[in-house]
Protein backbone atom coordinates (compact mmCIF):
# COMPACT_ATOMS: atom_id res chain seq x y z
CA UNK A 1 0.00 0.00 0.00
CA UNK A 2 2.85 2.58 1.03
CA UNK A 3 4.89 1.77 -2.32
CA UNK A 4 8.32 1.86 -0.24
CA UNK A 5 11.34 -0.54 -1.55
CA UNK A 6 12.75 -1.23 2.09
CA UNK A 7 11.66 -1.03 6.16
CA UNK A 8 13.69 0.63 8.60
CA UNK A 9 16.33 -1.05 9.76
CA UNK A 10 17.56 -1.08 13.95
CA UNK A 11 20.49 1.92 13.28
CA UNK A 12 17.09 3.98 13.31
CA UNK A 13 15.66 2.78 16.61
CA UNK A 14 18.88 3.10 18.06
CA UNK A 15 19.27 6.53 17.21
CA UNK A 16 15.46 7.35 18.42
CA UNK A 17 16.40 6.01 21.66
CA UNK A 18 19.82 7.75 21.79
CA UNK A 19 18.04 11.43 21.46
CA UNK A 20 14.00 11.25 21.40
CA UNK A 21 14.02 14.63 22.08
CA UNK A 22 15.65 15.64 19.29
CA UNK A 23 13.57 13.45 16.98
CA UNK A 24 10.02 14.87 18.37
CA UNK A 25 11.56 18.63 17.87
CA UNK A 26 12.08 17.39 14.10
CA UNK A 27 8.72 15.63 14.18
CA UNK A 28 7.39 19.56 14.67
CA UNK A 29 9.26 20.36 11.89
CA UNK A 30 8.40 17.67 9.46
CA UNK A 31 4.66 18.26 10.07
CA UNK A 32 5.38 22.28 9.40
CA UNK A 33 7.37 20.87 6.18
CA UNK A 34 4.56 18.73 5.08
CA UNK A 35 2.24 21.26 5.81
CA UNK A 36 4.53 23.79 3.24
CA UNK A 37 5.04 21.04 0.41
CA UNK A 38 1.31 20.94 -0.03
CA UNK A 39 0.87 24.60 0.26
CA UNK A 40 3.64 25.06 -2.29
CA UNK A 41 2.14 22.41 -5.07
CA UNK A 42 -1.23 23.95 -4.62
CA UNK A 43 0.56 27.59 -5.90
CA UNK A 44 2.52 25.99 -8.24
CA UNK A 45 -0.48 24.08 -10.02
CA UNK A 46 -3.24 25.68 -8.53
CA UNK A 47 -5.02 25.94 -12.52
CA UNK A 48 -5.58 21.84 -11.86
CA UNK A 49 -9.22 21.91 -10.23
CA UNK A 50 -7.70 18.49 -8.35
CA UNK A 51 -5.07 20.64 -6.69
CA UNK A 52 -7.30 23.22 -5.48
CA UNK A 53 -9.80 20.83 -4.34
CA UNK A 54 -7.27 17.53 -2.47
CA UNK A 55 -4.11 19.52 -1.43
CA UNK A 56 -5.96 21.74 1.13
CA UNK A 57 -7.21 19.13 3.57
CA UNK A 58 -3.61 17.67 3.15
CA UNK A 59 -2.67 21.25 4.39
CA UNK A 60 -4.90 21.50 7.18
CA UNK A 61 -4.34 18.04 8.32
CA UNK A 62 -0.45 18.42 8.62
CA UNK A 63 -1.31 21.97 10.68
CA UNK A 64 -3.17 19.93 13.06
CA UNK A 65 -0.28 17.33 13.32
CA UNK A 66 2.07 20.04 13.89
CA UNK A 67 -0.01 21.36 17.05
CA UNK A 68 -0.29 18.03 18.33
CA UNK A 69 3.42 17.48 17.98
CA UNK A 70 3.93 21.18 20.11
CA UNK A 71 1.58 20.18 22.76
CA UNK A 72 3.25 17.25 23.14
CA UNK A 73 7.14 18.67 23.64
CA UNK A 74 5.08 21.47 25.36
CA UNK A 75 3.83 18.98 28.03
CA UNK A 76 7.27 17.30 28.45
CA UNK A 77 9.08 20.42 28.33
CA UNK A 78 11.03 20.42 25.79
CA UNK A 79 11.53 23.64 23.57
CA UNK A 80 11.69 23.44 20.52
CA UNK A 81 14.08 25.11 18.55
CA UNK A 82 15.47 25.16 14.94
CA UNK A 83 17.93 22.50 13.83
CA UNK A 84 19.56 21.14 10.65
CA UNK A 85 16.99 19.14 8.69
CA UNK A 86 18.58 15.53 8.10
CA UNK A 87 19.59 15.31 4.46
CA UNK A 88 16.40 13.00 2.74
CA UNK A 89 14.47 15.64 1.67
CA UNK A 90 17.13 17.27 -0.03
CA UNK A 91 18.59 14.61 -1.91
CA UNK A 92 15.24 13.27 -2.95
CA UNK A 93 14.33 16.90 -4.22
CA UNK A 94 17.86 16.26 -6.20
CA UNK A 95 15.80 13.85 -8.21
CA UNK A 96 13.16 15.53 -9.57
CA UNK A 97 12.97 15.73 -13.49
CA UNK A 98 12.90 19.22 -15.20
CA UNK A 99 10.05 20.11 -17.07
CA UNK A 100 6.24 19.53 -16.92
CA UNK A 101 4.93 17.66 -16.83
CA UNK A 102 7.81 15.33 -15.52
CA UNK A 103 8.20 17.84 -12.76
CA UNK A 104 4.91 17.96 -11.21
CA UNK A 105 4.75 14.05 -11.18
CA UNK A 106 8.35 13.65 -9.37
CA UNK A 107 7.44 16.60 -6.47
CA UNK A 108 4.01 14.89 -6.12
CA UNK A 109 5.91 11.32 -5.71
CA UNK A 110 8.26 12.38 -3.55
CA UNK A 111 5.80 14.12 -1.62
CA UNK A 112 3.78 10.82 -1.07
CA UNK A 113 6.85 8.79 -0.55
CA UNK A 114 7.76 11.16 2.50
CA UNK A 115 4.23 10.29 3.78
CA UNK A 116 4.92 6.81 3.16
CA UNK A 117 7.94 6.54 4.75
CA UNK A 118 6.76 9.07 7.97
CA UNK A 119 4.08 6.03 7.90
CA UNK A 120 6.56 3.23 8.12
CA UNK A 121 8.41 4.98 10.97
CA UNK A 122 5.27 5.70 12.72
CA UNK A 123 4.21 2.37 12.84
CA UNK A 124 7.23 0.96 13.43
CA UNK A 125 8.09 3.16 16.59
CA UNK A 126 4.61 2.62 17.88
CA UNK A 127 5.42 -0.91 19.09
CA UNK A 128 9.31 -0.02 19.51
CA UNK A 129 8.20 2.27 22.23
CA UNK A 130 4.83 1.08 23.39
CA UNK A 131 5.79 -0.87 26.75
CA UNK A 132 7.97 2.38 28.52
CA UNK A 133 5.61 5.31 27.02
CA UNK A 134 2.00 4.34 25.83
CA UNK A 135 0.95 8.23 25.52
CA UNK A 136 3.84 8.78 22.34
CA UNK A 137 2.56 4.91 21.01
CA UNK A 138 -0.76 6.54 20.90
CA UNK A 139 0.05 9.18 19.66
CA UNK A 140 1.83 7.95 16.77
CA UNK A 141 -0.91 5.29 15.72
CA UNK A 142 -3.23 8.10 15.22
CA UNK A 143 -1.06 9.80 12.89
CA UNK A 144 -0.69 6.94 10.79
CA UNK A 145 -4.19 6.76 8.83
CA UNK A 146 -4.07 9.95 7.88
CA UNK A 147 0.13 9.72 6.49
CA UNK A 148 -0.93 6.24 4.43
CA UNK A 149 -4.21 8.46 3.16
CA UNK A 150 -1.76 11.21 1.95
CA UNK A 151 0.40 8.72 0.41
CA UNK A 152 -2.35 7.67 -1.53
CA UNK A 153 -3.98 11.58 -2.64
CA UNK A 154 0.03 12.19 -3.43
CA UNK A 155 -0.43 9.57 -6.02
CA UNK A 156 -3.59 9.77 -7.57
CA UNK A 157 -2.65 13.71 -7.99
CA UNK A 158 0.28 12.51 -9.99
CA UNK A 159 -1.64 10.59 -12.58
CA UNK A 160 -3.67 14.61 -13.47
CA UNK A 161 -0.14 14.81 -15.18
CA UNK A 162 0.76 11.83 -16.94
CA UNK A 163 -1.18 8.43 -17.69
CA UNK A 164 -1.15 5.97 -14.70
CA UNK A 165 1.45 3.50 -16.02
CA UNK A 166 4.02 6.30 -16.50
CA UNK A 167 3.49 7.71 -13.35
CA UNK A 168 3.47 4.28 -11.17
CA UNK A 169 6.62 3.33 -13.04
CA UNK A 170 7.83 6.52 -12.14
CA UNK A 171 7.04 5.48 -8.47
CA UNK A 172 8.69 2.72 -8.73
CA UNK A 173 12.04 4.33 -9.76
CA UNK A 174 11.94 6.74 -7.10
CA UNK A 175 10.73 4.85 -4.20
CA UNK A 176 14.35 2.49 -5.20
CA UNK A 177 15.86 5.79 -4.85
CA UNK A 178 14.16 6.73 -1.63
CA UNK A 179 14.85 3.76 0.27
CA UNK A 180 18.71 3.87 -1.08
CA UNK A 181 18.66 7.44 0.67
CA UNK A 182 17.19 6.10 3.51
CA UNK A 183 19.71 2.95 3.44
CA UNK A 184 22.57 5.64 3.99
CA UNK A 185 21.02 7.09 6.76
CA UNK A 186 22.38 10.82 8.45
CA UNK A 187 24.44 10.92 11.71
CA UNK A 188 21.63 13.35 12.89
CA UNK A 189 19.30 11.65 14.73
CA UNK A 190 15.83 12.40 12.83
CA UNK A 191 12.40 11.32 11.75
CA UNK A 192 14.06 10.31 8.26
CA UNK A 193 17.80 10.04 9.29
CA UNK B 1 -11.22 48.40 15.10
CA UNK B 2 -9.90 47.65 11.40
CA UNK B 3 -7.63 50.69 11.52
CA UNK B 4 -8.57 51.45 8.18
CA UNK B 5 -7.76 55.20 7.14
CA UNK B 6 -10.57 55.22 4.50
CA UNK B 7 -13.85 53.39 3.32
CA UNK B 8 -14.42 51.54 0.10
CA UNK B 9 -15.84 53.99 -2.65
CA UNK B 10 -18.86 53.05 -5.02
CA UNK B 11 -16.21 53.39 -8.00
CA UNK B 12 -15.67 49.99 -6.54
CA UNK B 13 -18.99 48.65 -6.44
CA UNK B 14 -19.50 49.64 -9.71
CA UNK B 15 -16.41 47.52 -10.79
CA UNK B 16 -18.17 44.43 -9.00
CA UNK B 17 -21.65 45.12 -10.96
CA UNK B 18 -19.85 45.15 -13.93
CA UNK B 19 -18.29 41.61 -13.63
CA UNK B 20 -19.10 40.01 -10.48
CA UNK B 21 -17.83 36.57 -11.98
CA UNK B 22 -14.75 37.99 -12.00
CA UNK B 23 -14.66 39.42 -8.89
CA UNK B 24 -15.83 35.89 -7.44
CA UNK B 25 -13.04 33.92 -9.46
CA UNK B 26 -9.90 36.66 -7.90
CA UNK B 27 -11.96 36.36 -3.92
CA UNK B 28 -10.86 32.25 -4.78
CA UNK B 29 -7.34 33.72 -5.38
CA UNK B 30 -6.98 35.95 -2.49
CA UNK B 31 -8.64 33.33 0.38
CA UNK B 32 -5.49 30.93 -1.54
CA UNK B 33 -2.99 33.81 -1.04
CA UNK B 34 -4.27 34.78 2.37
CA UNK B 35 -3.34 31.18 3.57
CA UNK B 36 0.15 31.13 1.74
CA UNK B 37 1.02 34.71 3.22
CA UNK B 38 0.32 32.77 6.93
CA UNK B 39 2.18 29.91 5.84
CA UNK B 40 5.05 31.90 4.38
CA UNK B 41 5.27 34.30 7.81
CA UNK B 42 5.42 30.78 9.95
CA UNK B 43 8.67 29.11 7.93
CA UNK B 44 10.27 32.78 8.04
CA UNK B 45 9.90 33.20 11.63
CA UNK B 46 9.17 29.49 13.04
CA UNK B 47 11.79 29.83 15.74
CA UNK B 48 9.01 32.89 17.69
CA UNK B 49 6.50 30.36 19.68
CA UNK B 50 3.42 32.85 18.95
CA UNK B 51 3.83 32.80 15.41
CA UNK B 52 3.76 28.95 15.55
CA UNK B 53 0.78 28.61 17.86
CA UNK B 54 -1.49 31.58 16.18
CA UNK B 55 -0.59 31.79 12.72
CA UNK B 56 -1.89 27.55 11.81
CA UNK B 57 -5.56 28.41 12.54
CA UNK B 58 -5.10 31.53 10.11
CA UNK B 59 -3.93 29.22 7.27
CA UNK B 60 -6.73 26.73 7.84
CA UNK B 61 -9.44 29.22 8.40
CA UNK B 62 -8.25 30.82 4.89
CA UNK B 63 -8.67 27.54 2.81
CA UNK B 64 -11.62 26.72 4.78
CA UNK B 65 -12.96 29.84 2.87
CA UNK B 66 -10.59 29.11 -0.52
CA UNK B 67 -13.64 25.75 -0.68
CA UNK B 68 -16.15 28.19 0.26
CA UNK B 69 -15.19 30.40 -2.61
CA UNK B 70 -14.72 27.05 -5.02
CA UNK B 71 -17.98 25.46 -4.08
CA UNK B 72 -19.93 29.01 -4.81
CA UNK B 73 -18.31 29.09 -8.03
CA UNK B 74 -19.45 25.64 -8.99
CA UNK B 75 -22.72 26.26 -7.93
CA UNK B 76 -22.81 29.04 -10.36
CA UNK B 77 -20.99 27.23 -13.22
CA UNK B 78 -18.27 29.90 -13.07
CA UNK B 79 -14.97 27.81 -14.48
CA UNK B 80 -12.17 29.20 -12.38
CA UNK B 81 -9.35 30.57 -14.27
CA UNK B 82 -6.09 31.88 -12.94
CA UNK B 83 -6.15 35.81 -13.56
CA UNK B 84 -3.70 38.65 -13.08
CA UNK B 85 -3.75 40.44 -9.65
CA UNK B 86 -5.09 43.33 -9.19
CA UNK B 87 -1.49 45.51 -7.89
CA UNK B 88 -2.76 46.07 -4.20
CA UNK B 89 -0.86 43.28 -2.91
CA UNK B 90 2.51 44.37 -4.66
CA UNK B 91 2.31 48.36 -3.71
CA UNK B 92 1.94 47.24 -0.18
CA UNK B 93 4.57 45.05 -0.36
CA UNK B 94 7.23 47.12 -1.63
CA UNK B 95 6.45 49.37 1.81
CA UNK B 96 8.23 46.38 3.64
CA UNK B 97 11.47 47.89 5.92
CA UNK B 98 14.68 45.98 5.27
CA UNK B 99 16.25 44.74 8.47
CA UNK B 100 14.90 42.93 11.30
CA UNK B 101 12.63 43.80 13.23
CA UNK B 102 11.62 45.81 10.84
CA UNK B 103 10.94 43.52 8.19
CA UNK B 104 8.51 41.03 10.08
CA UNK B 105 6.89 44.43 11.61
CA UNK B 106 5.82 45.72 8.38
CA UNK B 107 4.65 41.72 7.28
CA UNK B 108 2.38 41.50 9.74
CA UNK B 109 0.24 44.83 9.69
CA UNK B 110 0.63 44.54 5.55
CA UNK B 111 -1.02 41.35 6.02
CA UNK B 112 -3.34 42.62 9.02
CA UNK B 113 -4.02 45.67 6.77
CA UNK B 114 -5.42 43.16 3.95
CA UNK B 115 -7.55 41.11 6.39
CA UNK B 116 -9.14 44.60 7.55
CA UNK B 117 -9.55 45.86 3.68
CA UNK B 118 -10.88 42.66 2.72
CA UNK B 119 -13.36 42.98 6.18
CA UNK B 120 -14.96 46.58 5.19
CA UNK B 121 -15.31 45.21 1.96
CA UNK B 122 -17.17 42.21 2.42
CA UNK B 123 -19.65 43.91 4.88
CA UNK B 124 -20.14 46.73 2.12
CA UNK B 125 -20.68 44.06 -0.29
CA UNK B 126 -23.29 42.22 2.04
CA UNK B 127 -25.28 45.10 2.14
CA UNK B 128 -24.82 46.06 -1.78
CA UNK B 129 -26.25 42.96 -3.05
CA UNK B 130 -28.79 41.86 -0.07
CA UNK B 131 -31.81 42.11 -1.77
CA UNK B 132 -30.69 40.41 -4.84
CA UNK B 133 -28.55 37.33 -3.58
CA UNK B 134 -29.09 36.61 -0.36
CA UNK B 135 -26.98 33.42 -1.03
CA UNK B 136 -23.58 35.27 -1.41
CA UNK B 137 -24.81 38.31 0.81
CA UNK B 138 -24.90 35.46 3.68
CA UNK B 139 -21.96 34.11 2.54
CA UNK B 140 -19.78 37.53 2.58
CA UNK B 141 -21.36 38.12 6.09
CA UNK B 142 -20.30 34.32 7.30
CA UNK B 143 -16.69 35.55 6.60
CA UNK B 144 -16.81 39.08 8.49
CA UNK B 145 -15.78 37.99 11.55
CA UNK B 146 -12.80 35.80 11.20
CA UNK B 147 -11.14 38.55 8.59
CA UNK B 148 -11.81 40.92 11.46
CA UNK B 149 -10.01 38.45 13.96
CA UNK B 150 -6.83 37.81 11.88
CA UNK B 151 -6.80 41.33 11.37
CA UNK B 152 -6.34 41.54 15.65
CA UNK B 153 -4.02 38.68 15.41
CA UNK B 154 -2.02 40.16 12.71
CA UNK B 155 -1.28 43.39 15.11
CA UNK B 156 -0.62 41.58 18.19
CA UNK B 157 2.13 39.12 16.23
CA UNK B 158 3.74 42.67 15.62
CA UNK B 159 3.91 43.33 19.30
CA UNK B 160 6.30 40.04 19.43
CA UNK B 161 8.86 41.82 17.31
CA UNK B 162 8.98 45.53 17.99
CA UNK B 163 7.52 47.42 21.56
CA UNK B 164 3.14 47.88 21.15
CA UNK B 165 3.95 52.20 20.52
CA UNK B 166 6.12 51.51 17.65
CA UNK B 167 3.75 48.73 15.77
CA UNK B 168 0.92 51.40 16.93
CA UNK B 169 3.09 53.97 15.09
CA UNK B 170 3.57 51.80 12.22
CA UNK B 171 0.21 50.80 11.51
CA UNK B 172 -0.65 54.05 11.35
CA UNK B 173 1.78 55.08 8.61
CA UNK B 174 0.98 51.89 6.62
CA UNK B 175 -2.93 52.67 6.97
CA UNK B 176 -2.77 55.88 5.40
CA UNK B 177 -0.38 54.36 2.55
CA UNK B 178 -2.89 51.11 2.12
CA UNK B 179 -5.82 53.98 2.14
CA UNK B 180 -3.28 56.34 -0.80
CA UNK B 181 -3.28 52.86 -2.78
CA UNK B 182 -7.21 52.01 -2.30
CA UNK B 183 -8.10 55.54 -3.54
CA UNK B 184 -5.64 54.72 -6.55
CA UNK B 185 -7.74 51.75 -7.57
CA UNK B 186 -7.16 49.60 -10.19
CA UNK B 187 -8.66 49.29 -13.58
CA UNK B 188 -9.54 45.35 -13.17
CA UNK B 189 -12.47 44.50 -10.99
CA UNK B 190 -11.19 42.65 -8.33
CA UNK B 191 -11.62 42.15 -4.31
CA UNK B 192 -8.92 44.83 -3.85
CA UNK B 193 -9.35 47.14 -6.91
Amino acid sequence: MLNLHSTTSDRWLAQVDADLATVLIDHAHCEKKAAGTAMSLLFAYGGVMAMCRELPPIVIEELEHFKLVLDLLQRRGIPLRTMKPSNYGKQLNELVRKGEPHRAVDRLIIAGLIEARSCERFALLRGHIADRDSELADFYASLFESEARHHSTYVQLACQFDRQEAVHGRLAELSVAEAEIIARGDTLPRMHS
